[in-house]
């Protein structure tokens, strides 16, 4: 196995065991079974074992989105259903989550948020060049358009970040859903998948 | 002088100086001729002053954005301009922006992001309720609206956490006009300010 991918496994397990804010470089090496310059042969810090971790927590989900929206043959729309769908039900660890959302972990929090909206931002941007394409969307900007989505959801509805109550979520994915029919003309209604779900 | 005031300027002054940074609690208490359990009176750690004094700032910004509004006898979309413009020659130090923006205070900084937001979202609420009332805009969530857009220049556009350059920055503020626009249904180009001053 590749050593790189052997010491983020280690991470990963140091997380599972709630043990990975207090371990050092030492320990996580120890654990995966090679020497400490072995790991700093891959990463110059525990920091950097975190970030590239985060990295690929979060680009695997992304690779299933991607995965599932090439063998769809869904038109746009259906396609941004299944996006959200995929995205909701991927599975993150909570206690990486959990680690997270601690206050000394804003940094790396903060970064990850930023990486999610970069990757995700194209998978978006492609489903609404294909919109347009279908003649189901008008969009001028579809990659702005895509961050501004993004944003709402790294950001506006972090609940790390801040702390909403289930109907204050629901009307800002109404709200969301309200301002993309809108902008994108397309018929109301047709992103009410963004809130449906919650409004059970 | 509020003794709370007096703390809080004596943050400011040792951020002017760069000294915010590897200053103590001692040193704080002591520059403002104060006793420690004097400070401790009014902040349980210098991370509460600092969260105080970044409130304080935003806060004062806020006011002042207030202010400007409700003597202006303006129309809705004239009042966003205006805010646009007051939020954006409002002096923030520029030492106090740097230091939230290092990877070791982001935790606070992600904070006053949400606070900046949540503060301001009151505002452009009350301006698109106006819009609504003259008749010049139509929305059924004002509130979420103004999250979505204060989403896009709290997060998105934060050079701290992106790297944009200026043309894509402008490509991002044409997206919110032209959403807004249609969202809000009001004529094109009624949005134009939010990236005319970047275009020259």
């Amino acid at each position: 196995m590749d050593k790189r991918e052997l010491i983020l496994d280690t991470m990963q397990e140091l997380f599972k065991e709630g043990k990975a804010g207090t371990a050092s470089v030492s320990d996580i090496a120890r654990r995966a079974g090679i020497a400490k310059g072995g790991l700093y042969y891959y990463f110059k810090s525990k920091e950097e074992v975190m970030d590239a971790l985060v990295e690929r927590e979060y680009g695997s989900i992304i690779k299933t989105c991607n995965q599932v929206l090439d063998c769809s043959g869904l038109n746009a729309i259906e396609k941004f259903a299944v996006l959200l769908h995929t995205y909701k039900s991927s599975y993150v660890d909570p206690s990486l989550d959990e680690y997270l959302h601690m206050p000394q972990n804003a940094a790396i929090h903060q970064k990850s948020l930023s990486q999610i909206l970069l990757s995700l931002s194209k998978v978006i941007t492609g489903i609404i060049e294909q919109g347009v394409q279908e003649g189901l969307m008008v969009c001028r900007y579809p990659e702005e358009y895509s961050q501004i989505i993004l944003s709402v959801f790294t950001f506006l509805l972090d609940q790390g970040i801040f702390c909403w109550t289930n109907d204050q979520i629901i009307l800002k994915l109404k709200a969301l859903a309200d301002i993309l029919e809108k902008g994108l003309s397309v018929k109301n209604g047709s992103f009410s998948f963004l809130y449906d779900s919650r409004s059970n």
